[in-house]
Parts: structure tokens; C-alpha cells; sequence
């Protein structure tokens, strides 16, 4: 097992998925140890970092990457472990931008109306107490909220030669901003081009399901992830799997395509995995799988849909990688 | 307390919210011990029945109902209380119904394509075990999955003189069919007409997020209510509290859109309860509310937004309705 | 043939389809002149007259009507020919609403943003110079429109015991809000209950496509329609015919299933009328059909689907009953 | 005036917006005679060649181009004049896809149905006589439609550092699929990347509103255009102008989405040509504005706004640009 460590530049940053080349090239089995910035690309520190004034337009969301993949081809299923997520910062920012978020107009649902006032919240994050204290600003409240440290960014180069913005995801991964992008998960991405060039970033201390502001709580993060390849294996939408859960994110417009995405996904996924044909792992889905928002800020809404493990007959996907890179990472000792 | 016990005959069911006389008075604080058909109208008992064939269009999703809650009005909110809902039978039905269903074509997302096939699933219920035991059809597959009953419709009158079709969810409630709507929780609603005219039906023994088929769990309901008014506050759109949640339930399509309504409703309900403005309340939704998706088969979507109650500091929400009926619903001896 | 002379009193206008009854009992064959209140009940006569003041929710949109007609029965199809659409009054009024109309948030579509102006325009009407004149408010501009005077709402009783307000359309009809009912034209409607009871109103003098403010030119209209029976033809979806054009009018969120809906509607109408099976009927509708939107700002949308007679082989739909109601209609000498 | 003759051979199409280099730099000014392969690359030319059998994902919707035009630069406007669009062969195909097109479930629109039969149409051209002839497949029936050739697909390099595929409409043009994008036509891109970069193809003889069935009736072009630059006028979303119209294009999803951009797009425009406040435009808009849909089946939806020039004052949009290559356009003898 190789270890990388992998700290990008200021000026490494990549900021698509596809038409960018590789920062390293990694094998599978490789650990990685990395660092990311957050979606302000560091520039939103205090409550007076208004984005509209400090970000540079279309620089947001740097990703760290892309890596490529030994040996990965189209056809191929690209694994990666999250063995840890943790805050490189004690504080994150959230904000409102204008035309920017759930509850708000914004570049697509086009109305007249004047935006909403664009605001910074700094939360405090304290890695060893898992809290992330959010103050409010107009009465004297402060509460503290459970640390739950995640990416909201992670894909691999799309297919059709494209290259597509960091802040937008799709069947190659990308702003997915799903919550269960967590440590102690396995994200698994169809391999569109050779390589698979993922990349990663967009941290979170954690995020209400929907995004609902359009941020989370904002903050870099030193991530652990081991790279796997699965051969010969297609997998059509972004998967993610846990000890608990099987996963299929859906990402479409609108927000019932997302869910039906995710849900005809995870019918496909059962069917194969349980023996069953389609319209039985359909009925399975329709009574037992959960199926939270994962965001409704960006350009394309993602939905996941969660199957608990604990209800299936014993069963192995993608070969049993998840169980083997969990093992592998609670072996290491960072 | 007076406890009225209610099993309506066949010829008593109610198929609109709103557009019914009352089948009793009520006064609040009173317990009603009521029956609920399923929503096949008790015809899909075996796998042979298809509700195709066997169901009389419209008389789909009878209602036990409406009842008049004395003294209700217009501005008022209604609160009811479940104390139980326990299934009636020992087996449940899940359909799958031409052009019906998140996953399938329908009325309105209307295509060229033939209807999925049409399908029973019967599940045994176990109240004892809390079991809901599926069947594959296609391959020798047993699943028992948690009972978690519900009632997939609650609703009163609807405002502007309107009468809505039970398959309907909208701000007056209706065919809801969030999977929250379980015992130890309070609902409230907005009273649009004199009495209210609340009824309720479409018991689940359990269903997934969605509803993707269609149905959840489809079967007849003994349940134990307790009916309460909080005069002079208006509710807009469903609410529900149990000893952990706040929830705000949004009906709308698209489905961001019910996401909207509930995110919107919830911001107002914490910047009232927190004593912030909108900005700190929508803040605190987007890092901390959960939205899972209740249904994409009915004419209107729903999505359902919780807030957990050990995050906030404590508060009085509906003048302690939900405490005072949880403590009351608890002393029955039923 | 019988003439029947209506004008509602103040205290005779209808609120919904549905749940009122009778106005009048009429038979087939018969001609109604009659009188319709504008969408505000007549209440906005100046620039100073603020609907959200001057209207009284839920009485907005007055119908008039409900009509009888002997003998329809669910399974028949109600014809009504529109022999003359002509404003009642020499203004018409354009309004934004708070949180109504397209190009702002709605009661669906919510956000936390301010609403915008609310704002009166007043329009001179010229019947004899067929001109509707509008007037800036910001600047010196007075602009001529052509006068194209239609009716927003016209339908039946919907089915399933449903009571709908005026100001929503489905299939039974109600506030489409389509250009293209205006004079000259016979609209179908599929008959739900004894005596389909339709009724109509909400005159506008003209209207963009997708009434994008929330409002047309409204103003009351003095109208003259032939009533006619197709009895045992069903009709799903509302249908209008005119000289040059059959049309199906579709009724859905989001828009694109107010589309889908039209489109199926008017390939299935294509292939019985051709005699071609529906995929041959969908090629023709893909190559040849128009699909203006009606409106984007009621509780539901819709978009029509036009199809050029002249493209067609001669036919006939609904038994001529078309060419038959435009004889009789322009023999009328009123 | 220089005239550039532009046929590309076979390996020298784009397949996506941006991310591909310029096949030709071009001045404004300069007046290029091109020619486009039709988006199946060739491939179907009878009714035995099914698209999924005979094209090679993702070589879809074969672009000519890009052009780089000197002097280009973000914060510019694009204008494309288009002389004459004429098919370069006598016949055209439309088909069927499985899951593509309006009428169908597709990628996004996921149901678990069987797709529609996969069919192909092949119409007859006929340039001079300006038809394009229908054979139904199920029954003898032969229509003569009115030919109306233009280009689906035209539009430059999206901002981002992205790379779209050809498939797919944005702010930055390419699969807009509008009608209106024929021949005596001015078109308005706003300039995102040094050289402009644009492309076009995807010509149909003729489409209805909304393509449908997921293709005009697609064939080669012959066609010229005349290149100019706006410096210095920024153009967020693709706009057209005709002798008779201004027009706006809006890409999104859901439909209504479309709608929203577009209307908010043309009220922006309208104020500003027209000295008039925003609020003043959009009662112009609602009013005035008509809303053909363009296409309903790409991954994103394109509704196109028109207004009427005849109902405004004189104006000048683009410092005349239209007017110039109008009469430019006319003046050429090819």
C-alpha cells in the first residue's frame, strides 16, 4: 500500500470535472492524504466576506485533483474509501448569496423579485467536542450542532468530451452535496475516460438535507481516501455504500426526476443483487427505501435513495469492496 | 374526556375533504376510538385482486369522517393526536396500478408507453412481532421489514368553498402520505369552515420514501385520536410534532416546490418559536433540517421538513398542545 | 331554436365548478347571450384599486353559470360554440399580485424574498377599432394592441365529487386561461355529472402567452355561445376546434406535463381521425403541432396544442358538430 | 467583404461547445458558405437504419466549427445573420429513440416502462416546391407539410472553462432546437471565451413545437451566415432577431423554468429599448409576448419568447445590427 500526500498549491486548484490534466497518478489500493479548500476558495473568513465581493467569478468550488487512475477505462467502476473527514479549520462559513439557494429565485427560476440579503454566518467548529456552534445574528442565540463532516464535491472526468463546473453534478458525480458523502463510506463512479480523473473538495462540517441556503458550513478538510477499481464493471449513476446503507444519487431537474433517478437506480441494484426481477426490487424500494434530499441550490437537484442494509439477505456488491476497504482503512494509522 | 367510538358502516365512507356532512360532532378534548378502511376500500385481499378490476373509480380511499369539532372556525388551528394506529387485519396489499406510481408514466406526466404490469403484493402483519413480512414473486426471497403504521391521509376541509378528491393533498391536508404521521404524533391544521370537518384514512403498515409504487402497505386502521382546538392561530400548511420533531409537510409539484413550501413554512415556525428574523431561521434550516421526500405518485407531491427539538432551546410551540395530548393520550387505558 | 337571455345578479356568481347548482336548465340547441363579471368582480376600475384591498378572498374569478343541460350524462361530450366574445366595458384592467404570476415567487414556488408591486394598469378598450391601448406608468409610451377578446375560464363539474375553484384548471376545464377561446371557436369538454353544469367567465380583452403577470385584460364580456350534446363520445381533455385549428389543452405541473398532456391527447385525437396508429399520429404531432403556453401563474399550468387543419386529410370530428355550430352561429343575427 | 467556404470533412466535426479548437478564424464581417451534416451523422437515410444500431454514441449531432472570430472577447456580443438555410439532400429522417423525446420516459424522466418502438420516418424534399412529405407507416396516408428549414443547434463556448455537449442548450446556445432559427434571421450570443468560438448544425427541413418525438426532420444544410461583433454589449441568454420579432431563448428545467427565463430576459430587454422600468415591461411582456415552446426533450428544455416589433415604437436593438445584415445578407448573389 503507497501513501500519497497530496497539499495543492494556490494554484493547482482544478475547477471542472474533465478538460483538466492530472495532479498525480495513483494505483488502486493507493492511500491518499489530502487536502481541500472550501467553496469560498478560503476567501469567506469573517462575517464581513461578502462572496458577491471576494470570490472571483468562476473560481469557486476548487477541487483537488484530478487524480488519475491506473489502468481505469471506460466501463470500469472507480471506488473511493472515505477513511476520514476532518475540518483543517476551527471555523466554517455559510452564507446567502444573492439568487443563489433554495429559497430564493435564482438563475433559472427567473423572477423579478429583488434577492435576499446576502449574509455571512460563521460557525465555530470544534473537532474533539463534534460541534459546529452556529450564532444568529439578530437575537442572542447560539446552538450547537452535531459535526458531520462530509464533501459535497467528489466525480470523475464526464463522458461526450465534456467538461463540466465544479458546481454543477451529474451521472459523473460533482456538486452531489449529499450528506452521506461521510467518512466510513465507499463512493463508486463509473469511469468515463481513461484514468477516471476524480477529483474532490467542497467540505462541509455538515449541511441540512436540501442545502437549503445554497451552503453548507463551509470548511476546508483533510481527507484519507483509498482508491479502488472494480474491472469490466459499469455503474451508471454515483453509488455510495456504508456499513448500514446502499446508496444511488440521482441527479436531475426537476427534483422528482432526481428521485426517480435515484429510485430507478436502487431498483436496478436490488434486482441484481437479491435474484429478483425488477417489478419485485421495485415493491422492496417502494416500502423500505428512504430517500432524503440531498440538494436543491445547484444548476441539476440531487436526490439519494437509501436501502438499509440490516432488511436484505446477506449479499455482496461490487465485490465485496466496501467491506475490504473498511477493514483496510481501520488498519491505518494516520 | 369523553371517549366516542366510531366503526363507519359501509355507506358512511367519505370520498372528498370538504363537500360532506359531519358523520358526528366532536368537542375538543375528546378521544375518538375509530376504524379506518384501506384504500382499496377493503377489495384487494388476495393477489388475484386487481384494483383495476375490482375497485369502482371513484370510490377509491374512503375516509372515516368528516367530523365536526364543535366551536372550530375559520383562523382556528386544529390539533389532533395520535394515541395509536394499529393494524385491523393480519395482512396488508401494495398495488402496482396502470399509469400510477412514481416510477412509471401517469395521468399527468403522461407518455406514449405501455402501463408497467399490474401487480399484488400481500404482506403479513405481525402487531405482536411488529413485522411487515414481503414476498418476492420472481425468486425465493422473504423480507420481514419494521412495522411502522400510518395514516396516509388526515386532512380537513379545504378553504374557498372547495371539496378535494381523498387521492389529493394540498395546505388542507388530504392524501399526505408521509410516513411521519404515526402514533405519538400531533398534526395540526389550519380550520378553513365551521367545525373544521376533519377525516382521515389510508392506513400503512409501513411504506418507503415516496411511496414509489404507489401504495405503501395498504391496510384498515384501529386508531385512537384526541381532537383539540388552539383557537385564534392560523396555521397555513400541515404540521406535525412528536416528542422530537418539529415538521412542516409542503404540497406542490414540482417537487422542489413542496420542498419550498415546507423549508418556507418551517423558517416562519422557527423565526416565531426562536424569536430570530428570517434570515437566522433560514440559516438554521439549511444546516439543520432533514426533508425526506413523503410522496411522487399522488396528483400533488409532498416533502416534509424536521427539525429536531433537541437542537433548539426549549420551546412552546401551539401553547403546549403536543405535551399536554402526549401526557393525555398516555393515561388511556384502551 | 330557443335564445336565453342571462345576466347574473350580484348575488348569482359561482366560485367553483362544481358543488353550486343550477342557474339555469338548458337543452342542446340552445343560445345564451350572456353576461360575465371580470376576474375581480368588477372591483378594479382604476389605478388606485388594489386587488389584495378591493377583493375579498375567495371571491375572485365569478362564474356565470352554473348552466344545466338536459340530458348530458357522464361518457357524453359538451360542445360549446363561442358566436361572439365582446367587452362589456370601454377599460380593462392588468394587475400584479403579491406572489402571483410568473416571473415572481408564488404560494408553490416559495421564497423568502419581498414580493413585487403591486400595480394597476388601465387599458382603453375600442370594440369598433378592435384596439386594447396600454399606457406606461415609468415613462411616456402608449401602445396599441389588437383586441382579441376570450374567455379565461369555461368547464364543467369535475368528476370524483370534486367542488374546484374557479381559479384552477384541470381536465374538466376551469381557468385555462388559453387566447384561443375566443369567438368563433367550439370548445369540447367531457361531461362528469347529470347535467355537466358548466359555467364561464374571466374575460380578458387580450393576453400574452402564459398571462405572465398573473392577469390578462380583464373585463366583463357580454358573450353569445351555442350549447350542444355529442352524446356517448368521451372527452378526457378540453378540446377546441376552430376553422383553421384542432387543439387539446393540457393541465399539469411542472410545464412540460401541461405539454406531454396536450400532446397525448392530441396524438391519440390524430390517430382516430386519421386513421393511423399512435406512433404514425406522433410523428405527425412532433413535425406539425404547435404548442403555445396558455398560462404559467395558476395553481396549475397549461400549454395547447394546435394542429393546422389544412395539413390534414378532410375529416371529421365530433360528428361536424364545428361546422355545424358555425352555421347556426353565423345565422344569428343578434 | 470576404466570402469563406467552409465544408468540413469527416473527421473534422466538433461534438461539444468549448473545449475544441477553431476549424477557421473568420472576421466580422466576413459571410461563410458552409455546410452541416445532419445529427445522425449521416447515418440514417432509410427506415432500416435505427439510430441506436447504426450511430456511435457519443458521436451525435456532428457540429461545423468552431469559428474563431478575431477580436472577440468575453463581455461582447455575438451576431449571427443568417442569409439562407437550405436542405442539401431530398430527403430527411425523423425517428424515434428508445427513452429520448416528449413523449416518452428518458434518462431523467426515469420509469422502469419499455421504451416505444424505435422508428424512422423518411420524408421527402422538395426545395423549390418548399415541402417536406409525410408517409404515415400504419395506413395510406401521405401529408405535405410546409418546408421551413433552420439550424437546431448554433451557439459558442460556454463560460466556466466548460465544455457542453452538442446535445445539450444553455445561456450559451447549442441545442436550442428553436424554429425560429432560420434563414433571414439575426442571432445574439454573448461572447464567454477569446474568440467567441461558435458552431452550428442540426439543421431541420422543419419541426413542430416542442420536437417531440426528439427530432425534427433532420438533414445536411447548405447554409450562410454573416459573422459580426457587438463590442462592449454583454448578452447573458441566446436572443434573436427578425424583420418582425425580437426574440428570447430560455434553457431550463422544469419547462416553466424555460418560460421564466425567457419572459425575464425580454422584459430586461424591452426596458431597456423601450425607456421604460421593469415593472412597466413585464405588463408589456404578459400582455403582448407570445411563448412558443422550442424543444421538450433534450437534458435541458428551451421556451422561446417573441414580441411583436409592429406593436413598439421605433427601435434600435444592437445598434441595428439585424437591420445591416439584413441588407447585407440581401445584397449577396451565391
Amino acid at each position: 500500500m503507497t501513501l500519497i500526500e497530496y497539499r495543492p498549491e494556490p494554484g493547482e486548484f482544478c475547477w471542472t470535472f474533465g478538460g483538466a490534466p492530472p495532479v498525480r497518478k495513483v494505483r488502486p489500493g493507493d492511500v491518499i492524504s489530502l487536502w481541500t479548500e472550501d467553496c469560498f476558495a478560503g476567501k469567506v473568513r469573517t462575517e464581513r466576506d461578502l462572496a458577491s465581493q471576494v470570490c472571483e467569478f468562476p473560481f469557486l468550488n476548487p477541487q483537488t485533483g484530478p487524480f488519475a487512475v491506473e489502468g481505469a477505462k471506460p466501463g470500469d467502476t472507480l471506488a473511493l474509501h472515505f477513511v476520514s473527514i476532518e475540518p483543517a479549520r476551527d471555523t466554517g462559513a455559510a452564507t446567502t448569496l444573492p439568487f443563489f439557494g433554495a429559497l430564493t429565485s435564482d438563475a433559472y427560476t427567473a423572477t423579478l423579485q429583488d434577492p435576499l440579503p446576502e449574509l455571512v454566518w460563521i460557525y465555530e467548529l470544534d473537532n474533539a467536542k463534534r460541534t459546529v456552534t452556529y450564532h444568529a445574528k439578530s437575537a442572542d442565540l447560539t446552538i450547537e450542532l452535531p459535526m458531520d463532516p462530509m464533501h459535497g464535491t467528489v466525480g470523475v472526468a464526464p463522458p461526450s468530451f465534456e467538461a463540466r463546473s465544479a458546481l454543477v453534478p451529474d451521472n459523473h458525480g460533482g456538486n452531489l452535496d449529499s450528506p452521506e458523502m461521510r467518512a466510513g463510506v465507499t463512493a463508486y463512479f463509473g469511469v468515463n475516460v481513461e484514468g477516471a480523473l476524480f477529483s474532490l473538495g467542497d467540505g462541509h462540517a455538515r449541511q441540512g438535507e436540501g442545502e437549503a441556503c445554497g451552503t453548507g458550513v463551509e470548511v476546508a478538510m483533510n481527507t484519507v481516501v483509498i482508491v479502488d477499481l472494480i474491472p469490466g464493471v459499469m455503474t451508471l449513476w454515483p453509488r455510495l455504500e456504508s456499513d448500514t446503507h446502499l446508496m444511488s444519487i440521482g441527479a436531475a431537474r426537476p427534483l422528482e426526476n432526481a428521485y426517480r433517478v435515484a429510485q430507478v437506480d436502487m431498483t436496478g441494484w436490488l434486482a441484481e443483487l437479491c435474484g429478483v426481477d425488477r417489478m419485485d426490487a421495485y415493491q422492496l424500494v417502494a416500502q423500505a427505501a428512504l430517500t432524503p434530499v440531498a440538494q436543491v441550490c445547484n444548476p441539476v437537484y440531487t436526490v439519494t435513495s437509501k436501502m438499509d442494509k440490516s432488511f436484505l439477505p446477506s449479499l455482496s456488491a461490487y465485490r465485496d469492496t466496501h467491506t475490504k476497504l473498511r477493514e483496510l482503512g481501520g488498519n491505518l494509522s494516520l
